[in-house]
């Protein structure tokens, strides 16, 4: 686990894309960012103070958390003077960067010098169990999705925050990179090895209170040829009782596949059931998550309304409009 | 790839089954081993001529396999000697084991100072691609099953080996270690990161001939909660054509899973259709392969005549009664 609070990295990010992972912690652990630090040329601006590592310290913070994409795969002589300090001021560097804090020798032999940590969570650091499949006790909402990146991990963490609002006992379980250092922990599923995934689900949602809802994060799709089976392993290891469908309306193919086009809600409903009744014959798809962002409001609200009315369940955008639906039907699960 | 010819080493085997490895090279690459190698209290015995290391580098072996599984998670010293002396004769080594040889510094230096390879078929050594989905010319086969377990393999090295006799272009394709190192070569697929298992069966099964077929080795169930985001990845990285359904009738669970009852064939039929025609619209299974070794002849027979009954499908045990029924189906393609 990651030791909160944060100080956010935001580096030279040429963007505020650049640094959604930072953005992230930012919306939905607001209580975890003490502060952003900027090299100069950053165009990001999460609205944080600007704290130098220094005045970052002294407001608590014990984790300066890498924020933000890098250029070109290498971390630069730049950022690696700054965290080199970082470590040396007595912070945790934490990241999700493809090149490992690990792999670099000076952050290394700083961290050991001062007996420092250094998260890198791109990549697993726990030998997972393979997975037995035997039931749990504790309730267990799972996002799967029309395509990759339609939404899940955002509705996840709104379920959770709505939940957490009305008092349930609810837990997000971050199972890619950006939830990680978002919540501090969960597991990378992308970087698993093969018979290890619906492990690695079982070991991350363990048996639990049985008013206790885990919301896992989705990752990839049951129709998505290259991330197919990461999402099978997810429904399989995570044994949802409840499914909630998300989808983005305005994608023209399946993403990084142009000429393959996206599967419809019923189908992704129909087959996400079938494989989740395999390991929970209760399971039962309770909701339906639309990331209207390319709509405006007005087609958002007719688009939403019309998924409702063909599918018969509760369908909002919980990022615009609240997740409380989504919400009212687990409870009634 | 391995070099061949092998000179199969059999250690101290307990049992004919610990020596299964060997067995499958013996069975189905006849021409790859010279003979066997054998230690005291070995148990096991293939028929091939015994040979010392030097006899068998005289019939021209290359690469001594390690055929039989060890005790305990670790190289015994015995092993290791005979391993050295390999080594310093000119082998190779190949094997499968979870320990690797490469973990073992005498044999990594001995290896080293001679100039042969360690061939750990275990993890891969390849940095295989993120899938693309993309039609390649070509045609496959795969066999999917109940549960782990059940024939897969078997059944494709059977329906390659008459296909090589019928004139028809195939290769089997190997996807865990005792298929690679039957044939030397292929993807250990269990090991391999989530995000690159489709990637690695593309890579796997290239663009080949219009009539050429793959027969690529199935892995794990879409109904096994522990390893169907595997066989799901296989699946779309795959692409078949043909699916060959494969299961045992004496199994009284999924394998590890006590209480877990094995889907039915039509089950598995439908959902694998389903799965393999979102990759490739043409997908049909054109067989079933039975392992009825836990049954009788007759019983066999029966068995065998009611399935293929009931599912309208060509209904063979290919180690039993030869696999001609369905490379038969597989020509009507």
């Amino acid at each position: 686990m990651i030791t909160p609070p944060y100080l956010l990295f935001l580096g030279d990010a040429p963007d505020r894309l650049a640094a959604k992972v930072a953005q992230g912690i930012r919306d939905w652990r607001p209580d975890y960012a003490v502060g952003q630090l900027r090299l100069p040329g950053c165009k990001a601006d999460l609205g944080l103070p600007d704290l130098s590592l220094e005045a970052a310290r002294e407001a608590g913070a014990k984790t300066l958390v890498i924020g933000v994409a890098n250029r070109g795969g290498v971390i630069s002589e730049t950022w690696k003077a700054v965290l080199g300090e970082a470590l040396a001021q007595g912070f945790d560097l934490a990241a999700g960067l493809h090149n490992l804090l690990r792999d670099e020798p000076e952050l290394v032999e700083a961290a050991r010098s001062q007996g420092r940590s250094l998260h890198d969570v791109r990549i697993p650091t726990v030998k997972y169990p393979i997975a037995n499949g035997e039931p749990r006790a504790g309730k267990r909402c799972l996002a799967i999705g029309t395509d990759c990146s339609v939404g899940k991990m955002y509705t996840a963490l709104a379920m959770e925050r709505t939940m957490l609002e009305r008092g349930m006992k609810a837990t997000f379980r971050a199972t890619g990179q950006t939830g990680i250092l978002i919540t501090g922990g969960g597991v990378p599923l992308d970087a698993v090895i093969a018979d290890f995934m619906a492990g690695s689900i079982e070991y991350l949602s363990p048996e639990n209170d049985p008013d206790h809802w885990d919301i896992i994060e989705g990752q990839g799709s049951l129709f998505h040829p290259s991330y197919s089976g990461v999402t099978l392993a997810l429904i399989h290891g995570g044994q949802p009782d409840a499914l909630v469908l998300c989808h983005e309306p305005t994608r023209e193919h399946m993403r990084g596949l142009p000429g393959r086009d996206l599967p419809s809600l019923e189908a992704v409903r129909d087959l996400g059931l079938t494989m989740a009744q395999m390991v929970n014959p209760a399971a039962q798809v309770t909701g339906i998550s639309i990331n209207t962002s390319g709509l405006e409001e007005e087609a958002a609200r007719d688009y939403l309304a019309e998924v409702e009315e063909r599918m018969g369940l509760p369908t909002v955008d919980p990022f615009r409009h609240g997740a409380g639906r989504l919400v009212d039907a687990l409870e009634a699960v």
